[in-house]
């Protein structure tokens, strides 16, 4: 049983923040839960700091009462990374939601951690700029970071790895670093931008960040097209890739996830594996793109392509895709999604799917697919209803299956959700004992008193080295 | 005074590697020199292991004796690197050059550290493949990793650091790890794979890499074009990233950099700022490209194109380009180089670049310059007599005030070439202490007896945390 934070350190926690501090059931409820199956747990307090300084002053406080600290972006994450199920300080950052500077010439912006992705790309489509990654959800560009996030539109623009230039992070004992200068690469020493990208809260707070911004393309198209086959649909991919040619999005929505996109939209897509598409580039250049996929596509056995070249059914188009999750849930009402997201090299993307497809059709789970196809990285939403215990093993179990289906091929447990409680099990299968190793002394050396959204990405205890 | 290496260590050493060990004093001087200024300095022995368990075995020997490792590729590093100022074992990688496995479905290749990159090009190219990173050097793969190096093609393609999926590692006490899986992206824990990248040989020693691979474009053209001034020709770069041009390669070479490729090569380039560019792409988007490109260069105030589309002529110009440090050292016969490597934010690359020139107007010294200009990255090749103590000390000067330059813009020390000895005593201003002290407890974590590479990147004692 742990204890109670005392009234005192409650007083000094609210003084360091200018009073910003709650302590009611409901905000505890709220910064301890996310989106996904997992058990909330609450954290004692939530403070909510607007500058940097009164985030290093909670992290100093934090320390000296060897408290817990876990920070709060949107809480749309998926794997029980704000479950404080050793109570301390939620952070929200959702107060430090300034965009501090867009720099046009250098093509990069520098924005606080609280800051949202539409919020930014709000600020930059009037300019003539967007920001690319797109995980779905509205989330923060600091959990984004924290999770090396990633999305739609990845297999052009690259995930947070290759957009985000510098953090500014609070780290464990309470200084301020810059991870990286505003350069557009740089060899100048150990790459601490990359160690913080998808660290989770476990290495530090991160409440700034530099990223790459783009020109919004001349022209843009969209398509959507069916196959017969899972095989079919992945195999234009993998020949789309290797031709080289620049598609900006392309995801595949297998015919579970159709039917429920249908029911939900009104729409009438043929229940068959699908392909979204999108292409950027010039005018002449998207039309040589998207007749170039279109040939791949007839090759592999595709229908026509169904187009949506206006902005409004372009809209309507991402409007099905990326209401996908809604529609599933929609499929069984009352149900939650339990959100599977392996990766795997492309080339056994349509193996894996497949044999997943097999395995879930000897159990009662109803789970559409749908995948950033260009990646390699596909989800399943297990619909299970949550009060049903049994439900909630069998879906354990077919996520168990699968993570282990996909190492073997070559792949990963998380290919965009990050590790959080749930993948922990699964870490030393990917990575090996050793590599483990590396990663827990890395945590003992910058977070030696364990207080970092301690109990995540790491399983067991850290090497005493 | 260090000690000298026992008889019998050496003979431990030399039947771990299968008798593959030398302690000539050629060798010895080969492997303790790089293309630099650096004054060499020389290893006890060095070993030539076939294999990973070899390396791990040569590491586990070197632990139990305390002996240094220096982790050798082609020996084409800039900035002592290699330099064994603590004595210890040369572990020359360059007989580990086998390509174990080329995946075209996934566009990887998995090498050995030892390979080259023409090595590994010869190899792609006949299956219609290409590997684009190209620092110019031959350079080995695994050298390209430690240093995190990138080139002429990063502004189209990303540097190493975008361009590894993966790599092995013998770590510093034996074991031998995989950083990552074949994936195209995963969240699964701290990023092993870039925290290797730029390590420098200081973490462990890496033994084999995967590396992403492209499809040869179908259409590549080239052409060159000549600006009134420096702030012309990067206006005429920046404009052309804004616009999402994919342009393959943007190479600026400063007027004094044209003579010498004039005098070296017999070409008659214009005498002044000029831009060495090429598309990659489809016919017609290589057209539309190179169109584009061209209305901005004359907007900026640039001379016409001068064309290379077939693969002669393209050849000849980017030999023009590749030789240009061969040309910059034949401006004075007897002299070396010493390289600088600063990169700073696009916006402020004229800047740093005139300002520079204008620097150098008032020594004595000679240095062409070089950019990689999509990047913000450039090289002045400061042309020193070796013999010379003052010389070498006015070229420290100018650098020192480069660096110092590009700091105060936002950019970095080394944007390729990396710290090795040369840049250590920029780290701090860099990235401050905190960001430092972060590094160092990393260090130590890992490298508890300091053994790998020691006395690199990180200046002075590791963190007693």
């Amino acid at each position: 049983m742990r204890e109670a934070v005392s009234d005192t350190v409650l007083q000094d926690l609210g003084e360091s923040v200018g009073g910003r501090i709650s302590t009611s059931e409901s905000v505890l409820l709220q910064h301890g839960s996310d989106m996904s199956y997992h058990t909330p747990a609450l954290p004692d307090a939530v403070v909510f700091p607007q500058t940097t300084e009164e985030v290093a002053e909670v992290v100093r406080l934090c320390r000296k009462h060897k408290l817990p600290m876990i920070p709060f972006g949107t809480g749309s994450s998926l794997e029980g990374h704000l479950m404080a199920h050793r109570g301390g300080v939620s952070i929200d950052l959702s107060e430090m939601n300034r965009i501090l500077e867009i720099n046009v010439d250098d093509l990069d912006a520098t924005v606080e951690a609280g800051v949202t992705r539409i919020q930014l790309n709000d600020s930059l489509n009037p300019k003539g700029l967007f920001f690319p990654v797109d995980p779905g959800a509205d989330a923060s560009l600091g959990g984004m970071a924290a999770t090396r996030a990633s999305g739609t539109t990845t297999v052009r623009y690259g995930s947070m790895r290759s957009n985000v230039l510098s953090l500014k992070v609070v780290l464990p004992d309470g200084r301020v670093i810059r991870t990286s200068s505003r350069a557009r690469k740089s060899s100048a020493g150990y790459d601490l931008t990359a160690l913080y990208l998808g660290s989770e809260g476990t290495l530090g707070i991160i409440t700034e960040l530099t990223v790459r911004i783009y020109g919004t393309p001349e022209a843009i198209s969209s398509a959507v097209c069916a196959f017969p086959t899972m095989q079919a649909a992945v195999g234009c991919v993998i020949q789309t890739i290797q031709m080289g040619i620049p598609v900006a999005r392309m995801e595949l929505l297998d015919a579970v996830q159709i039917d429920a996109v249908n029911r939900f939209t009104g729409s009438e897509y043929e229940k068959s594996p699908t392909l979204f598409l999108e292409f950027h580039g010039s005018e002449a250049g998207v039309v040589e793109q998207a007749e170039a996929v279109s040939a791949i596509a007839a090759e592999a056995g595709g229908g026509d392509f169904r187009w949506a070249t206006t902005t409004e059914d372009r809209a309507q188009l991402w409007k099905a895709r990326h209401e996908a999750y809604f529609a599933a849930l929609a499929l069984r009402p009352g149900a939650k999604g339990f959100i599977t997201d392996v990766c795997v090299p492309i080339s056994r993307l349509a193996d894996c799917i497949e044999e997943t497809q097999e395995d879930l059709s000897s159990t009662n789970l109803l789970a559409p697919i749908l995948s950033h196809a260009g990646d390699g990285n596909f989800h399943l939403s297990i619909l299970i209803d949550p009060s049903d215990a049994s439900e909630l093993e069998e879906a354990r179990s077919v996520n168990d299956r699968l993570v282990k289906r996909a190492l073997a091929m070559g792949g990963t447990c998380t290919g965009e959700h990050g590790v959080g409680l749930g993948k922990m099990k699964y870490l030393e299968e990917e990575h090996g004992a050793a590599a483990l190793d590396v990663m827990r002394s890395i945590k003992k050396a910058i977070d030696p008193d364990d207080l970092m959204n301690p109990g995540k990405i790491l399983p067991g205890p850290t090497v005493s080295q």
